[in-house]
């Protein structure tokens, strides 16, 4: 990981000096990089070195984070802090977040297009499902469900497909990219492989920040006006720990199938569950 | 281009019906598609039927349809009206309008790595193409120059090099899409053709622009403030007038090198400069 650390600082080197790469590698600094964690963990229970994956990872992670950015404009989540630090629009300006977030989406694809590392049917692949899963079949598509969800009633079901489509579009491409580079054609195994592991990652998202805002605050905040749209607007603290462990149980099961060796993503996934 | 026109409506038929994909369809129409016509003429003057091109000619397209979107918003431009109707955050909502901006670049990149028409060479080099010259080197580093540009003097030297990139960026990618499905390797005469194009195009622009705010408000109003970083910052209006004349002529001289038949361009030329 500190050599991926090592290549996304290269890559930001690499852009022209100007606002919107200051603003690039103030945004890209501090991500945790779950979703590379689990591309490499894959790469390598297939074979493969992980570094093969890095500018696949780059360009998800750049993905990733131009979707941060936008998520936290005022007409959308209006988040002032972001990463522990001022959101970029409140560091830099609005205009200059909405630039850098378009650009870090356009650029995710020029990474994979001039990546030396993959031919080009492989490159065609990754590109497709970044533009799938990362749009209007995955991420955007969850986003503006979560955006228009305030205006109804969410259910488990609903919950579910905000949940596949906002959260796991990205996780869906984490598992997808080692299948493109082994060139095996599995896409519905490694499609609902990503969808398992992203459905934990929100579960858990939402328990923690639930747990951290009582601890916090000293008291419990667990009203309906603070988890809308989470899963704590539809389940209770334990119940939402038992689907927890329910679907971690469900996801070892689905990785019996698995036809590679699952031993480095179940590291990644112990410390998923230990966090 | 009434084909072209089913082209991008059987693309709008396509989209999942939502929110979005209705401001996807109130973004799209309306347009006079001139980058597309640039890529229809080079491509029959090269002996394709148009058609070869649609797909590519939809991406970029959409690409455009997505700036304009983002560009409208009250951060950056801060348009209410566009192509005659109200801008898409006032018809729909600011967080739709960037969510829908967000999907059609995403979407831009799906449409080529899906198309049946492109082999995977001709698709990684039309990706690759639109992510340099609709991102970092192009229209995007074009916009950081406008949106920062408000703060330091322009001159003629900096007013080209955000035309060039600003808006020579996406005819630049008109220039190259029929040379990737030629297969022919000479990207740079037909990006400083794009570039020539990109110039005229932008300085008629802000020539019509001061016509037509003179007509209608029956007065001149060309001080600095209204054309801050157009042509009209810079040049005079018959100093304007000249430049046009002297770039077509410029163009014209550009065209007798070019290995396609020139005569389709050259007649979408001709009605540019009639406009």
């Amino acid at each position: 990981m500190n050599d991926f650390e090592t290549h996304i600082s290269n890559y930001l080197k690499r852009q022209r000096p100007c606002l919107i790469s200051d603003a690039m590698a103030y945004a890209m600094e501090g991500g945790k990089r779950f979703r590379p964690r689990i591309i490499f963990a894959i790469t390598k229970g297939m074979g493969f070195d992980e570094n093969i994956a890095y500018d696949a990872a780059l360009a998800l992670e750049v993905i990733q984070t131009y979707s941060l950015i936008h998520d936290d404009l005022p007409a959308m989540d209006n988040d002032d802090m972001r990463r522990g630090k001022p959101s970029l629009h409140k560091a830099f300006r609005e205009d200059i977040a909405i630039l850098t977030g378009d650009q870090l989406l356009t650029d995710a694809f020029r990474v994979i297009s001039e990546s030396k590392d993959y031919d080009d049917s492989v490159k065609v692949n990754i590109i497709r499902a970044l533009s799938t899963y990362a749009g209007s079949d995955g991420m955007i598509y969850g986003q503006l469900l979560d955006v228009t969800a305030d205006d109804e009633h969410i259910d488990k079901e609903k919950l579910e497909e905000i949940q596949d489509n906002k959260t796991g579009g990205l996780f869906k491409i984490s598992c997808l990219i080692p299948m493109y580079i082994r060139k095996e054609k599995n896409e519905a195994y490694y499609t609902k492989l990503g969808s398992l592991i992203g459905r934990i990652f929100q579960n858990q998202d939402d328990l923690f920040d639930q747990i951290k805002t009582e601890q916090e605050m000293g008291k419990n905040l667990s009203d309906a006006k603070n988890n809308k749209g989470t899963a704590l607007s539809v389940y209770s603290l334990q119940e939402l720990k038992d689907l927890i462990d329910e679907e971690f149980a469900q996801l070892d099961r689905y990785l019996e199938e698995a036809t590679f060796d699952t031993s480095y993503l179940k590291d990644i996934l112990k410390k998923l569950k230990e966090r």
